[in-house]
């Protein structure tokens, strides 16, 4: 059934949530300028009942379109499109010698896929693109802290292989990887309890190239994806792109819940991914008896897990249970080296069962004709040489130190109706703010405080999750941890104040 | 329509090509068992006539099953399914400690996107991981040869930007690319003609991520997409994964057929991909009067322009006419360092118009978090002091001197039905075979007569376009470049010599 209203059209039945075929249909008006600059959108009730849906729905498009930059809401006045230089806050467009598209170029706008032209890919790059002042506290930034990265060690392994591989190095990659590199990753597999030799090995440009693969070798357009609520932005993204119906599956302290679980599993689902140490957003680790729950539901539905142990190295207590794949050799295990040694490495990799990887090695081919020779042999020897070992013994006791001085912090500044659990994996900690708080509020008052922090708006798929914000730990000091809670807190305070002032009321129109 | 027979369904209005959906469909009995190893395909006339189609396009199936490795096809007998050990020759999946899929797994199978699930990106695959022997002369690998990579050059480049960029270096890369780098593409660009602003600049992993992410921000399912007629086997490998239909455009020695072209035309296609400079696989430079028709039919057609101008450096006579993006703002600009330095880079870039380039930023940020900013940093060092010209003089006249060794040894040894251009940029030269001659049977012979050279077969979006090989000059030297032509010329006189006694028939069932 398709309906239409105000230029938009909107298909129950195509598998996308019908909010974001709304703001995907205003988006493309505003793009192309059926909507300009200064357009007043119709009030979310006359659009809802004109389009036979829910009002909500309607208002979840326009926040997910504000949030996008496209429209700004007045309270009491409406919704309006912004100016397109607003749009485009940190580009200097002036500069540019290209021939300006806007003026009599190509109709873009038309040609692009509906990936391409989907609100949600937008949405994480505003917040990406956001200036912010130099001395701000940053606990947004997920990476290893500038202070931690082996700049030293690896630069005598880049040289190294430089002497020893020199042409090799420069050349194309083997097709699922360098043979020395995946050797090394399966000895480490193989210590940790999952079976896997060098040929099992496919290595990626980070996980984030392996979840893409994946969604791209499992996905039809409209299939549905079960994601934990709130779950990881960049697998939002990719499902997007890949044309998927991400399905949140509601979690509670140890990890998603099985009777939900059950109840939302229905045949065609092609997958579940999912981050059991040190969850993004939540910072929170599977426990062992949800992880058997997981394995044994993912044979009886016949629904693949996507297991991204990206945070299996980096426990801050005792280790933590036994991975996905060490219980199911159907599970399909993702890492990476991104956040426990260097992003700039782009090395990643994963492991599946022989039916899908023999899939998987030509579309990676595809892709990008494999990742760099060269980074591959110098992480190789990164590992082969110890240094591995002795950076990840290295950087878990300084983020334990870190997480307890933010968890201290924290448990002193907070106000009472904001909780969070201590993590036991990871650098993350979430923060459940009270029902009704919203998270870009938080978000927004952090940055005129002087603190970054990340806005679970990006984490969750219906946008109806409970409010949160995800704070990183691992590229401030103790003391700037401390100091950034504090500042944190007062924002906080202050977001709330200004709730209780004004009374629950959300409306945008 | 839908036509359904032995197992497979056709959708005529699907925008796939006919005989790909039924090898697709056959590839999925075969890969779930429903067609076990030794079983027999039907005869190729009597599924013809069951699914209302023409016998060609049963015959074109079969060879695409056949290249794949899915099936075998005896003279006088018929066509077999595979051992699945002879579909995975190159692998040792006995070392395997995976548990193994085909007992008692997930159903991969059915699980499977239709993308990964094409037959098209297995057949490169089965190509790439033939064995040949150590002494064969390399006339198939498309790479700088490893006695031209500037590893000393480089190496220094490296050790420079980890000493100064240090952790920076190692950390995630700015969305759009280094800002060195972006300046040093856009400066090199400008010097060409062509006007670019670091802020046009989007460095991407090679090319091929380059336009993967096109297909993907351009293509919905079904979409018409352009190529020459041959094209590059990796654009196909990517419409496919992006759903695109495409479409060859023939093509003589100064380039796409105006006349063809416009006969082809129609409302809803997507792009026109193309190479100007040293095409892959023809080694064919456009004219500039063909320059300017394709950018006039562009604006008329609406379609865009995608200028893959990885050759644009490596001319070897004259430097070529301007490059389309020069002539036209519109036309989406494409480039690589992998050809011209080194692959291990794994650094390409792309200026697109401004409408496309904002949607591209957070695509190429979806799918790998962005390419790695320590080899960023050092190509902007390799640029920044001179090598990069200095190497590009320097290669050019070797690359010269290559292609010179090779077109003497041609005209030499070549059967005089065999034709081929002398290449004026780029390292690949086309030899066009006798109208019925299998390029697969040539690469055979070549391979038994010790020459790797590669078939047109993955060239080819029909199938049915005229038969050719592809010889790239770059990684041997002179010497070995006349004796594989000798070898070359051997072989291409066997098989045709056996064409000869054998008579005009190469039915497969």
């Amino acid at each position: 059934m398709t309906a239409r209203a105000f230029g938009i059209s909107i298909e129950k039945a195509s598998g996308l949530p019908i909010f974001q075929q709304i703001a995907d249909g205003l988006s493309a008006s505003i793009r192309n300028g059926v909507l300009p600059a200064g357009a007043r959108l119709p009030p979310t009730r006359d659009l809802a009942d004109a389009l036979g849906t829910h009002r909500n729905t309607v208002v979840r498009a326009y926040e997910a379109l504000s949030g996008a930059g496209f429209v700004v809401s007045h309270v009491g006045r409406g919704t309006f499109v912004t100016e397109l230089r607003d749009r485009a806050v940190t580009r200097g467009d002036a500069t540019s010698a290209t021939l300006d598209a806007r003026a009599g170029g190509l109709p873009w706008a038309s040609l692009m896929s509906r990936t391409a032209a989907s609100e949600s890919l937008q949405r994480g790059d505003r917040i990406a693109r956001r200036a912010w002042p130099a001395d701000a506290i940053n606990m947004s930034r997920f990476e290893p802290g500038a202070d931690l990265r082996p700049v030293e060690t690896f630069r005598r392994c880049l040289d190294h292989v430089m002497r020893k591989f020199g042409a090799k190095a420069m050349g194309y990659a083997p097709r699922e990887g360098v043979e020395e590199l995946r050797e090394g990753i399966s000895r480490d597999l193989v210590r940790r309890g999952i079976p896997a030799s060098a040929d099992d090995v496919l290595v990626t440009a980070g996980s984030q190239q392996a979840i893409d693969l994946l969604a791209r070798a499992l996905v039809d357009r409209g299939d549905a994806f079960f994601v934990e609520e709130p779950t990881y932005s960049g697998i939002l993204n990719l499902l997007s792109a890949a044309g998927a119906q991400p399905v949140g599956v509601p979690c509670d302290d140890e990890g998603p819940d099985p009777a939900a679980l059950e109840r939302l599993t229905r045949p065609g689902v092609k997958g579940f991914y999912l981050m059991p140490n040190g969850s993004n957003p939540t910072g929170r680790t599977l426990s062992l008896a949800r992880r058997a729950d997981l394995v044994a539901w993912s044979r009886r539905a016949t629904v693949p897990l996507i297991e991204d142990d990206y945070g299996a190295d980096m426990y801050l207590d005792a280790s933590p249970p036994p991975s996905l794949r060490s219980l199911d050799g159907e599970v399909v295990y993702v890492s990476t080296f991104s956040k426990k040694l260097a992003p700039a490495l782009r090395c990643g990799f994963m492991v599946a069962p022989r039916g899908l990887h023999d899939h998987l090695v030509p579309l990676k081919h595809a892709m990008d004709l494999g990742s760099s020779a060269l980074l591959q042999y110098a992480l190789a020897e990164f590992m082969e040489r110890g240094y591995m070992a002795a950076h990840l013994a290295r950087t878990r006791d300084i983020y334990r130190e870190r997480r307890d001085a933010l968890v201290e912090a924290l448990h002193q500044h907070l106000p009472r109706e904001v909780t969070f659990e201590r993590p036991s994996s990871g650098v993350l900690l979430w923060l459940r703010l009270p029902g009704g708080t919203s998270a870009e509020q938080v978000f927004e008052a952090a940055h005129r405080h002087g603190v970054l922090v990340s806005p679970g708006s990006v984490n969750s798929v219906s946008g109806q999750g409970a409010p949160g914000v995800r704070l990183a730990f691992c590229t401030e000091t103790p003391d700037r941890l401390r100091e950034g809670a504090k500042r944190l807190a007062r924002a906080i305070e202050a977001v709330l104040g200004e709730r209780r002032s004004r009374g629950p009321s959300l409306d945008l129109v």
